[in-house]
This record gives structure tokens, C-alpha cells and sequence, in this order.
């Protein structure tokens, strides 16, 4: 016990989407998880605090949006800045597509899996409004761009793993931003 | 017992605030929010399933939003559908400001609450997409609108709960949904 397990994170995030898809999450224990991984309960709960916390692991996802978002050029609008941060996300999907399907669709027939997801969206768009706001955008300019950005994600996300679509994530979030510009753009003039 | 008391529903949500504002979310029983409205435990689960759920039973909001935007013309352009929609909820917060702040106050200090407001406005956004869908909107504009009017709602709802604001909420609505635009128009041409 306590040895160091090459890839433990990555190992039981696995092993707990192949059961979590085979037998449903409310069938599925941490033991079950632990065991196909090869490992112990004791250390899966050094990992991770519970059974949800599996499928949302990790900060690679925030990493990339934030860093990318707070290393654009200081005149940078905030729209283009969020257009770079999706860039930067899409290429970590890009070869994951398979994987994303399976995960959504453990998550889409669990309300507790839902509301997870729902938690770490908000706080996605929590931490994308404060790179914003270190970047010099001011309040209610930089809440708005990241609730935005993250709606663009949520839809983008959604299209991109829908059976039909075969197009790269980030041409898909490209469209949809432009969607979002004409969106915007159509209305009556106020 | 099962008589009808007049405005049940309304006199234990005030209980619950009033209750949660003064001991805490955590600190207060389904009992003592009974007592303080003059009902019985039994009276309020036939109103509401939990604690939290009193905070958010009605479908007030939800009604005006999605009768709002299914009531305007044919050709009405999706953004200015949101606008109606936006106008719509603002009456009926108008004369509300102090209770939304206390209220706002007793979800924020509780990581409960805060879930179970994610998952309404998650249901909000997809109830506002299928009153667009029924509309005409194609997808993805209907989910991006919706998402998007959210989103609006959202950082518009917290600046005009904040401490310094007095404006009508129309017009902290009408403000962001322009914040919006000018957003989405500032950057470059794709």
C-alpha cells in the first residue's frame, strides 16, 4: 500500500466509465472500480473523493481555457479571446471524441452525474470571469463574455459528440460562435 | 388536518427565508418552518418535497419566460424574443428586490442550494429552447439563444441585487442584453 501506481488517475477514471456504461453508476461500487483498475479502494479514495468525482477529475479542462484566455495580447476582445480559448480546448477533445460520447451518456441517465456537471460548468465560467478580469475587462463585461463562452462550450460540446457530426471540436465551436455573433447581431436596434 | 389553508405554499416559503436567513440553511428544520408559518409538518411536504426545494417551488418565473417568448409575433428575431422574455420577469421581480437579495444571500452560503439553482435554471434554458424550437428556431440558434438568454439573466439577476443598484430590473436587463451585443459585434471578422 502507498507504492506508487504508474497512472492510477487515469486508470480508475477508465475502469469507472467502462462499468458506469456496462452496469449503470447507481449499480456500480468503488470496490468494482477499483478492482478492474487493477488497484485498491484505498487507493481510489486518494484520488478521488467519491463515485461522481471520477467522470470530472481533473483541471486539464480549466487549465487550457484559462491559460489560453489569460495569454492573449493585451487589446484582445474578449470574444476573440474566448474564440482562442475554445481553440485551446478543442485540441485536447479532438482525439477523444468515442470517449466523450460515453462519458455524456453515463452522465445524461444520472440527475446526481447532471447536477455535477452542472457545478463544474459554473465554476469553469467562475474562473474564465476572473482571467477576464486579470486581462482588464471590466464587471459586468467579464462575467457576461465567460457565461457566454460557456454556453457556446455547452452547445458546441453537445453538437460535436451528436451521432452524425464528424468535424473537428474546434470547427464546431467556430460555428457556433458565429451562430452567437449573428445571433446578436439579428435583432432590432435598441 | 387536509383543511385548506389559505396561501399555504407562500406563508412557508416566507417561513423558510425568514428561518434560513436568521439560523442558517443547515440549522433549521422542516418543523420549525411549520411553526413559524402556523401549518403542520404534513402541510408542508403536500407543498414541497425538501428544504431546499421551498427556495424554488414555483414556476412562476418559467411561465412568463416561456409565455413571453411564445407569444411574440412570427418574425420576431430570437434576441428580441429574449428581450420580451427578459421584460416579462422583470415585472414580476420589480417589487421584490429585498426578498431576491435575502433569498440570493441563503443560496449563496450553501452549497446545496447553489446545486439545486443550477439545475433550475439548467431546466429553465431548456424549457426557453423548446418554447424557440416551437417558434421555428432551428438548432443549434434555439439552444444558443436559450443558453445565452440564461446566461444574460444570470449576470443581469446578480448586478441588480447588488448593494449600489436601483434601477428597475428592465432596464439592468436591457443593459446587459446591450453589453451582450456590443460583445459579440467587438470582435474580429471571422
Amino acid at each position: 500500500m502507498g507504492r506508487w501506481e504508474p497512472n492510477a488517475r487515469g486508470r480508475l477514471a477508465e475502469a469507472a466509465l467502462e462499468l458506469y456504461s456496462e452496469r449503470g453508476f447507481e449499480q456500480t461500487t468503488v470496490a468494482e472500480i477499483a478492482k478492474r483498475a487493477g488497484l485498491t479502494e484505498r487507493t481510489y479514495f486518494r484520488h478521488y473523493a467519491d463515485k461522481r468525482e471520477v467522470l470530472f477529475g481533473g483541471t486539464e479542462l480549466r487549465d487550457l481555457l484559462v491559460g489560453a484566455v489569460a495569454g492573449v495580447p493585451e487589446d484582445t476582445a474578449p470574444i476573440d479571446a474566448l474564440a482562442v480559448g475554445l481553440d485551446a480546448v478543442s485540441e485536447m477533445f479532438d482525439d477523444r471524441r468515442e470517449h466523450a460520447r460515453k462519458r455524456q451518456a453515463v452522465i445524461t441517465a444520472n440527475a446526481e452525474l447532471q447536477e455535477r456537471e452542472l457545478i463544474k460548468l459554473d465554476s469553469l465560467s467562475a474562473a474564465l470571469a476572473d482571467a477576464l478580469l486579470g486581462r482588464g475587462v471590466p464587471e459586468p463585461a467579464a462575467s457576461l463574455s465567460a457565461e457566454t463562452g460557456i454556453a457556446v462550450f455547452k452547445v458546441g460540446f453537445e453538437r460535436w459528440i451528436s451521432e452524425a457530426e464528424e468535424r473537428a471540436m474546434s470547427l464546431v465551436m467556430r460555428d457556433v460562435l458565429d451562430e452567437l455573433k449573428a445571433l446578436t447581431a439579428g435583432g432590432r436596434t435598441s
